[in-house]
């Protein structure tokens, strides 16, 4: 489909310019609310434009920075541009990017880490601050100036309901065919005026096809011709395989005690390695008529789609590998009736993950021997990622599952360690906890019941007899024997990495 | 009443018996799921002859223990009668009995702390194990089995339903006027059977007046006259009546902004103290028309209800000392309409929680710099109460607010510390700190942005120099400068106080 019928409606059509040119219109100081979720939908041409326009100014000696609200993680060519040019002042939620990832931890950008299901709502409740200009990536604009959303919602619908100024890119590298699985719902309220999401099943339609958006309020058009990010995982290691065999164990175990449906709960796959994995085993293993409810429909998922072992995946975001991408774009017709992509605040609504009852499958950074876990923080301090979903997903679903390698850079880290120094996950929140070395199921059990656990099941055995000696003399020595610690050596062992390059004790 | 009119079930009157008879039909091993919610509605003589029939199998050298299961807190003559006959394996969720506390921190008792809107569904999910036996409090059994509740709802539906055996307490102390102020949701379902939950207003009744149950499971009915706990609270002092003040100061500010109504959102308030000052706070200050979504019923609220400053009250206890419950009985027509009592899972559901716009107002242990929360461990190590339903407001409703005071023990521990050694709420669910010190609205804010504003608006005079020095030293030494610490020191507060008796550095 050309351009031009991707902007049907007349008076905007008449705001088409360069991405430079509308770069242009954000100034110094503004917050821009982009789209764009783990590397699907963002804006191609006007956040490169607009770092370029940074870089100049400041090689002039003037400042001139933004803060940059988005759905999820973008790409190089936006969160690692702006980065790059030094033009962020703040930056929220979710992020991925190398570059920016680096000018965070080194103390020259804001982040705001939050939880999915938050940031829209707390840009309503007026929480965040004014937001000045939208910048969102969309398929086509329709004659009455509705939107046909890209391969990600994200948090769309609310930059373009709260921003003063919208800038719109119609790429038309995204397929036309993705017209109609979008399910945008409008019936979000600010309390105390809000009422049921009328959802009871991951393939509920229960809002419209296309965003809202008032042209009066759009300032610019730009047109693209540039795919997503091309988001590819490594095919599955030993140890991510059999992360996802203990997994695949324990539903079939769950199934076999009465506590899970035959066809599970619906879903909810973080996104990374051992997330895939999980979803190859998933197409591998006893189960049928699967359904997700998620925020990434990543490579795994779509194969799961694919193969018929997943009936339907609701999410936020398509975020595939460029072959992937292919493979669907070339057949969307045998997909369109089984994926719905929504806003995230509604893919990871608490309402919703409640009720449907989700099982949340999420990648960790290190958990402690109490089941507390970091996700965020290498060594306590360095931002990684983010928190993402996992928060809205882990607390209010039906059953919370974190995985990690049992260890990390060749073995010199334990990925179980005695006391996490950052936590995103309470105790309260953490169900099972899987290693390649096995899975601990943490229902039901007190903390030194769980400490048992995790080491004899999850900890690598190198780790394993340290682990046990500081469980032993915690107990003996710790004021409090209900979470036992040693507070002197609780974090040695990641001073002990920082200092020599190892968590091992020294011989 | 007299008892004879509050047992109208001719079978059930059949199964009356002592409650020495009644808790020699538990038996050692069993899991018994107790009424008892934060001091009202428990079993008030079933439990204490259980722990003797404990006792005396101890000195005959047999082992015999229980789990117990409650709603929340109870009183000496559950908790504390049975951990002082040493006859509990698995106590779980929240308590806060001094003989309790000690046996968990002993490590002589397993203690599993969840958050209080997940202990019912995990009964129902098969996370916890089997139920063996009920003990539940009632204020009368109707013709047709049918049960009034008591002075607290709890997990009670729970334990009826999933329960083998059920022994039933019918207090003759309990108000009879108190028939009809409970609201029995049996629309929960297991996923993927869920549907909405349709409460849209704290005043919303969605169910039944009246406990289900099936008669065939009761196996005792044993008759009580004794009031529940009496819940007092200290007069608020200089320190809690400036906290309040700070956030009265707050919610005029935010309504000011157009980002609160008028009336504000439904209120939850944690129980103590500093609870109570800010319910006192309300009933000297400007807003009218408030409502209350919560767990607890406190004197506070009970005087806010009285005074026409708070039109309705939804919880799931009604938690008084023994005056306000007098006055409380004495005047019954006066609440009977704007008070619902619901089960612990409706009270805190996340669905609810987040459609009405709770805002959470909970007392804590500590912050951190970067406004991570304990809630639950001294010193990291020794449990306290227990999470309690903070969780499910805080994650969910509208605002989360954290009160503390600066200091304990006399200023020789600071509430503000570097690193907390336990995490109960993380930076992402901690948008309100406040102490009498003042309030650090931490909305919108990076980690470095919050400790500034922690530092200055809520730690003691006395330990700010302490804790900007440790954030400027963290800011040049750490590794990474998102959240900066020094994991050799971050702890070292704490590590002081316990060697030391005091947070304080030595001159």
């Amino acid at each position: 489909m050309p351009h031009d019928s991707r902007i049907l409606h007349p008076a905007l059509r008449g705001r088409l310019m360069s991405a430079d040119d509308a770069a242009r219109l954000i100034l110094p100081g503004d917050t821009v609310g982009m789209s764009g979720f783990t590397g699907a939908g963002y804006p191609k041409a006007v956040p490169a434009a607009l770092a370029r326009h940074i870089s100049a100014a400041h090689a002039a000696g003037q400042p001139f920075k933004v803060s940059v609200w988005t759905g999820a993680s973008t790409a190089p060519e936006l969160d690692g541009a702006l980065a790059a040019a030094d033009g962020v002042e703040l930056r929220l939620p979710y992020q991925s990017d190398p570059v920016c990832r680096q000018r965070i931890n080194d103390g020259r950008m804001e982040y705001l880490d939050i939880h999915l299901s938050h940031v829209a709502q707390f840009a309503w409740f007026g929480f965040l601050g004014k937001l000045d200009v939208a910048v969102v990536e969309v398929a086509a604009i329709l004659e009455d100036g509705r939107l046909v959303p890209s391969t990600s919602v994200g948090n769309n619908k609310t930059w373009l309901d709260q921003a003063d100024k919208i800038i719109l890119e119609v790429n038309s590298a995204v397929p036309a065919g993705l017209d109609g699985m979008h399910d945008l719902y409008y019936g979000t309220q600010l309390p105390p005026h809000r009422k049921p999401i009328p959802l009871v099943r991951p393939s509920d339609r229960i809002g419209e096809p296309y965003l809202r958006c008032n042209p009066d309020k759009v300032i610019a058009v730009v047109q693209t011709d540039a795919p997503d990010r091309d988001t590819r995982f490594a095919a599955p290691d030993e140890a991510s395989r059999r992360i996802a065999g203990h997994i695949l164990e324990f539903f079939a175990h769950e199934v076999a005690k009465g506590r899970l449906p035959a066809e599970l709960l619906p879903l909810q796959s973080g996104v990374g390695n051992i997330a895939n994995a999980v979803l190859a085993g998933l197409g591998d293993g006893p189960f049928e008529n699967l359904t997700a409810f998620t925020e990434v429909l990543q490579d795994g998922m779509l194969d799961l789609l694919g193969s018929g072992k997943l009936a339907f995946a609701s999410a936020t975001a398509l975020s595939l590998s460029s072959q992937a991408r292919e493979a669907f774009n070339a057949d969307l017709a045998r997909y369109r009736s089984r994926i719905l992509l929504r806003p995230q605040e509604i893919s990871n609504h608490p309402e919703l993950v409640r009720r449907l009852g989700v099982i949340a499958m999420n990648g960790i950074i290190e958990a402690d021997l109490y089941g507390n876990i970091n996700s965020t923080h290498v060594m306590g301090t360095q931002i990684m990622n983010g928190i993402g979903g996992s928060g809205d997903f882990a607390r209010n679903g039906f059953l919370s599952i974190f995985m990690t390698p049992s260890t990390a850079k060749g073995g010199s880290i334990s990925c179980i360690v005695p006391m996490t120094p950052h936590v995103d996950h309470t105790e309260h929140d953490v169900q099972v906890v899987v290693t390649e070395q096995g899975l601990a199921d943490l229902r039901g059990l007190s903390p030194k019941q769980r400490a048992r656990l995790i080491i004899e099941r999850c900890a690598h055995p190198d780790y394993r007899p340290a682990l046990r000696d500081y469980c032993q003399r915690a107990l003996a020595g710790s004021p409090g024997k209900h979470t036992p610690h040693l507070l002197e050596e609780a974090l040695s062992w990641h001073v002990r990495y920082l200092r020599s390059g190892s968590m091992a004790a020294q011989a």
